[in-house]
């Protein structure tokens, strides 16, 4: 997968770059990111790339004509246009893992990222961008929440985790919150290991990790839990037991 | 305000600590980030921090140890424990500007990032640590998210934004999403920026804002404007007939 990232500051990518499982990808080649610095196509000769916004107020507005060009050096402008164009925004649709899934279907991507006040709206408009958000809170500016997309997606993208890893997606409890994990030592700081997680018997710690997981949800993620009751589930006896002890609010 | 990061990976924070606004605002001494190489604490001679699951499963779990060594190179024990204690986690409390704005007010705070698939329970539960989830998707670790964490909770240190950028939080449209932007030139690839931007007149730039914003939340978070209608508003007459007009669906 190719993803090309419109920003400012390419320097501050070096976590999806260079660190850690991302890393690698880009190694391997299955992850090439692309890094496009808007200021290489300012035709101003301090290189500006924002200026103020019409009709007043506070900030700076980034410039229309630097990120046409950045983008018309991906390829032939028609070409660009088919691709997914997205823009990091705190106005966009808060993204989920299902448009994650969705995106990692994707061969190229383009990513734009805002700074300042944000981008002149004919950007978004001529290029059809679509608008999106990781969360409801104001960060100072797009590369962050690029990352996090491109991190997220890429966990999709086959050959970037370990065989190991992928395999948590296919969790007995998707749709509900983790269950509590716990490793060596039996006993640390006086606090010890639930007795039934190195009993060895399966079923018991699978009983055990699925009320966890249910009362963390239930606690935590109400919301979760709804989603999670409202899908047809064929329970066996003693799954029911634990689910109704969770729902009475043991 | 200092913020104390336990990591596995430090060298990924270099988008907090050299990059833009932050990097900045670290120079200033306004903002001093602490990043604390768990590993550093391992009392393994291979630097181990991670092991198998008990009760089984894949991936791998952060020791207790390690992390525990972590947090006591901070301080005393006690002292540290005062301390805001957040554990990055996807099955945390979602993060939002209201508990932002709350964590911009501490002094001193310290964020664990996880990797694989968690740490050991006993960590969150002695060191009473909450839990904060960016947003509904899943990522490879917690560095991204104590990166968003951070650059989100530094905008609310006095002196790390300037001026012309912080008073935008004082902004009219407070709970609406953020109207279209525009900035030079007037006519852009055939595009031309709204007329009334220009004209001049005040009153009228505030009203095409005001309704750009309400409808630009209405079409993409009719769940923000809600709560923007819940809230007892002294609206004028014009701004009246821009509402009505919006909430007619033109």
């Amino acid at each position: 997968m190719k993803i090309h990232v419109l920003t400012l500051f390419p320097e501050m990518f070096t976590p999806v770059t260079e660190a850690s499982i991302l890393g690698k990808a880009g190694e391997k080649g299955i992850l090439d990111i692309n890094l496009i610095n808007i200021r290489d196509y300012s035709n101003d000769k301090h290189s500006k790339a924002d200026d103020t916004p019409f009709g007043g107020g506070v900030g700076m507005v980034m410039l229309a004509d630097p990120i046409f060009g950045a983008l018309r050096s991906i390829g032939p402008e028609e070409e660009v246009k088919k691709k997914k164009i997205l823009y990091m925004s705190p106005r966009g649709r808060h993204l989920n893992q299902q448009m994650i899934e969705n995106m990692a279907q994707q061969e190229e991507m383009v990513i734009l990222c805002g700074h300042y006040e944000g981008v002149d709206q004919r950007v978004l408009d001529y290029w059809d961008m679509e608008e999106v958000s990781i969360g409801d809170y104001i960060l100072t500016g797009g590369e962050l929440p690029a990352m996090v997309l491109i991190d997220a997606v890429s966990r999709f993208i086959p050959g970037v985790l370990g065989t190991k890893e992928s395999a948590t997606d296919e969790s007995i409890y998707s749709g509900l919150l983790e269950c509590d994990q716990y490793t060596k030592p039996r006993e640390y700081a006086e606090m010890m290991v639930p007795e039934v997680l190195f009993g060895g018997n399966h079923r018991l710690i699978y009983l055990w990790q699925l009320e966890n997981a249910l009362r963390r949800t239930r606690d935590c993620r109400p919301d979760l839990l709804e989603k999670w009751l409202a899908e047809d589930r064929k329970l066996k006896k003693d799954e029911k037991k634990i689910l109704d002890k969770i729902l009475s609010g043991e």
